[in-house]
């Protein structure tokens, strides 16, 4: 076990450097969670020129409380791991930007990754790891109040809901992960559920089945969340009946998806009916030359440990192309 | 960092039961590396019944010394990652049989799977990561001088040739992992690489260019293994010329490449050119009901993390299959 001293996230060997504009990077990927990290990680140990672009490190990952299934830790703190991760990168010698959104890349003999600085930088590939971000409601009231009750991540936002009533809004894996999270700190947690039964593993109904301070209403949607300073009521309706009723909670949890992070490549390579970026099964976009990995492609199911294992294959489907002197 | 030392192989808390020939399992996974153990623990985690049918946990990778690009851990010893993997699936009530060769896997509604020992065992859907196991050079002189000299795992074998000279052929990862394990040891390495360049990882080759006792041979063929008791030469061909002579080594380790261990599927489900299972972006084969994950299938790039993901998303397939009441 001694080795596992020398791994925690106070290691000090960093050894990015800054991108720069002007050069032409054999890669450059974009996004900051495991897709991209992996991929990040196998690109400078095959010895390529690697660039890495992100807003932020981590991504959702860092909003996620005890990680279970991610391989190698039966369980482990998303922040935890993700200071893993970045540590595995920046012992290398990446041409590193944080702080960056990318607003557009384009396609050609060399790839140009355009941010929201207004700079621009230049690749011969391109891996895409942008990953996806929280599906609203889009009923009245929900924007209005987020941030005074309404709410997307519960590992970021429970605490502030000690000993008051929630509603969560969905009823798969984040839905349920979410209302557990509720239940040990909130006085109560209304878990409400769109279709008729939940589609959220066994262990976590199992779970959640134990505290006794959570109901569950199935077929039932929300209406409006209401509220002036804060959240007071969310109204839902049963979907057989429509007949409508207020939760009296004071905050409201939304765990109802996700929207792939794909808008930098609208009409540059092929995006699937929900708006992901359609991959074959080595990372390939319709474009040559263009990659893509983890929760922003049309792989299915978004897990941390599949988005890895896509990170390291978009990686590796890299350096065969600029190999082959494409 | 405390909550990892609560981590290591110690655990105590296995929970596991035998596998039952009577009962029809909801799954079977077969195989013990990292895309079945990933398997089992989405699968447990989704509440399906769940069986394990393996040879012996760990596969390859508790052949492997040092990994350096599993994320997650910045180095980590082949063996130590297996105690990992295995206490996360050890800690579910899963039907598990170990020191089992399956031999032949039948389709149908309800899929049979075959062992070694004359017991089948029933399932909804079967999850086939059996992996792959190491090519042979088939020259002469190789299979009888197996353990007397001829190798094919370097971590397993590398500390018997300390002090002595050894051959590694294979220009790949594995080729040049084997030969900077053997440099560390051995007074000398020739490096037999049948293509006119090496094709492993940049940071590799730079690794093994440190060490003065290697030497690299390109476009050479190696047409003969030596020896009586152990072995005394390797005869190697340069490719261009036909000219051969005799390597004085008393060892040569054969990194040459792996073969799938698809055999108890043959005519079950389809298979590409080189014996792989041809698997879809959500790891299902041409066989409904039947899943496969890791270095058997046709997935390019055969790495931990790779299978692992692999594994993952073929359990939610299954998971998803048996929702669905197919």
């Amino acid at each position: 076990m001694d080795f596992n001293l020398n791994l925690g996230s106070f290691t000090t060997d960093h050894r990015t450097v800054p991108l720069e504009t002007e050069r032409i990077y054999d890669v450059i990927i974009t996004g900051g969670g495991p897709a991209a990290m992996t991929a990040a990680v196998y690109c400078m140990r095959k010895g390529v020129s690697t660039g890495f672009v992100t807003r932020e490190i981590g991504g959702q990952v860092s909003e996620t409380s005890g990680i279970e299934n991610y391989l190698g830790y039966k369980y482990i703190e998303g922040r935890e791991l993700v200071n893993r991760f970045s540590e595995q990168v920046k012992q290398f010698e990446i041409g590193f930007r944080e702080g960056a959104g990318v607003l557009k890349i384009e396609t050609g003999d060399v790839k140009k990754v355009a941010i929201d600085s207004g700079e621009t930088f230049l690749a011969k590939t391109v891996i895409i790891s942008t990953g996806n971000r929280w599906r609203k409601l889009g009923v009245p009231g929900e924007d209005r109040l987020v941030g005074k009750g309404v709410a997307y991540c519960a590992i970021c936002d429970a605490p502030f809901f000690a000993g008051k009533r929630v509603a969560v809004v969905g009823g798969g894996n984040s839905g349920l992960e979410a209302a557990i999270d509720l239940a040990k700190v909130a006085e109560h947690v209304t878990l409400v559920q769109f279709l008729e039964h939940l589609t959220a593993d066994g262990i976590l109904i199992d779970k959640i089945e134990k505290y006794g301070n959570v109901d569950i209403l199935l077929e039932h949607e929300v209406k409006e969340v209401k509220g002036d300073e804060g959240v007071t009521a969310v109204t839902v309706a049963e979907r057989k009946t429509g007949k409508a009723r207020d939760l009296d909670v004071q905050g409201v949890f939304v765990e109802i998806g996700l929207i792939p992070n794909s808008e930098m490549v609208k009409g540059v390579v092929d995006l699937n009916e929900r708006g992901e970026i359609v991959v074959d099964c080595a990372c390939r976009t319709s474009a040559p030359g263009i990659f893509a990995a983890g929760d922003v492609t049309s792989v299915p199911y978004k897990q941390i440990i599949i988005a890895a294992g896509e990170g390291a294959k978009a990686a590796l489907s890299a350096c065969e192309y600029i190999l082959m002197g494409k």
